[in-house]
């Protein structure tokens, strides 16, 4: 499972009035305290407008102070993006491409041109999708466009949009469902999600967080954007991958134990 | 999701002991857990060797005294099944038959006569199943078998079989695609699971047992045996349940929310 950190999001109020003050200090405990975690990867979203070109390509310099880390580009401005990825010392991801005319036009070049992962979120021009049927014709659509324009299979990461489970309980169903149809069809394109959105507006949000990604892990994900730090997440994960066959003899869930891991931290005395 | 507790399980060290003693209060207690955590139906097992019969008898009698709730007797003993059924008020179950033949020939004529509900485990003359073909193979033959005597889909549970993590990576694949080859060949076929036999002899058994218990669900697991008592487990449920769309509007973990049941419960001071 590539587990990708999610906190260094400029639209959480925390990292905002960081990236705003120009706090490196902060930013730099946030990449530290993920990669500590368990992040393979890092998300870096400079989101502020007006700002997002410099402060983008500002986080990806602090970030990589840290350590030399994979980083997933969170934006669609193709001028943040230009920045920023000459700056990224380890090959990038973009996050995301869409099946939007336009989108589409201002992503794909850099996706080229920089030779990065990316994540091919299943959303169209009509709007993001309502079920089975349209996820899996909007991620055929957008797996076909990506090769035919070169990239490689294992270089998609297709989202099949995760929506609240509040607005209604047939979403879970049709993204699992669809999850699994894609997996399916493509068995070298990769899985991702966003997991948190589903758990928008309803209470104890990590427990339908770490539910909904084991879910999908059982219909095919093998990429999460994840908060590592929240407790007990990474520890689900390397469960399942223990339960899954992911992990030959539980060598990492015996090793995480070992390390204390595994259990709750108990409270601070 | 048919939540059967698996706590009145005289193999367990103080249940023995309860029910050498005749410890009625302790019992209709352990009952009383159950219930309160979610449990719609309990397990109870009686297996003293030479005085099975009796006890498990004794123990309907017992946890009935709480409440009438539906009982699944755990026994592949004729004697002590048949002395214990007629003392159900509810319809129970039996856990379990296998296509091996003893137990068939043992167990068939029960479920008939008590128009019971029955686990069909996937065990056949030669043993454990290995992989996913053997499961469904035998899960085909005992659903075969038991609608040919007049039994109802509806009222077959079929356990494909949980083999401990520890024992070789393959299994957990296994059992997850046997279940979902499964739940597609028989839609109205219940899929059950004793979960915890997942991490016998390793360590945090609880995150492994509840990391199996989503997985199943992704993959059409409707009933489980398991220990409601254990902090989080039916919380992790009904939080399944609401992303795979078995729970409109999220009614039931709101309601779960409201009444202290999704958090931990703070520690006593």
């Amino acid at each position: 499972m590539l587990i990708i950190g999610e906190r260094i999001n400029s639209t959480r109020k925390k990292i905002g009035e960081a990236v705003q003050k120009g706090d490196a200090d902060f930013i730099r405990g946030e990449a530290r305290k993920q990669l500590e975690a368990g992040a393979h990867m890092l998300d870096v979203n400079g989101g502020i407008p007006g700002r997002e070109a410099e402060l983008l390509a500002w986080l990806v310099k602090v970030v990589q102070e840290v350590q030399e880390v994979p980083l997933c580009l969170d934006s669609a401005d193709p001028e943040a993006l230009r920045q920023a990825l000459p700056l990224c010392r380890q090959r990038a991801m973009i996050n995301s491409i869409t099946d939007e005319k336009a989108r589409w036009e201002k992503v794909m070049p850099l996706v080229k041109e920089f030779k990065t992962r990316i994540i091919a979120l299943c959303m169209s021009e009509s709007g993001p999708p309502k079920g089975v049927d349209d996820r899996v014709a909007i991620a055929c659509r957008l797996v076909g466009r990506l090769t035919s324009e070169g990239v490689a299979l294992e270089d998609i990461y297709v989202d099949p949009c995760v929506f609240p489970v509040s607005t209604g309980p047939e979403h879970g169903p049709a993204l699992l469902d669809a999850a699994w149809q894609i997996r399916s069809r493509y068995p070298e394109v990769h899985i991702s999600a966003g997991v948190s959105n589903v758990s928008f507006g309803m209470p104890v949000r990590k427990l339908l967080n770490e539910t909904l990604l084991v879910l999908l892990m059982a219909r095919g994900l093998d990429t999460a954007i994840i908060d590592p730090c929240v407790e007990g997440m990474v520890a689900r994960i390397l469960a399942a991958e223990a339960l899954i066959g992911q992990d030959e003899y539980c060598t990492s869930y015996l090793r995480a134990y070992r390390e204390g891991k595994l259990e709750p931290r108990p409270a601070a005395p």
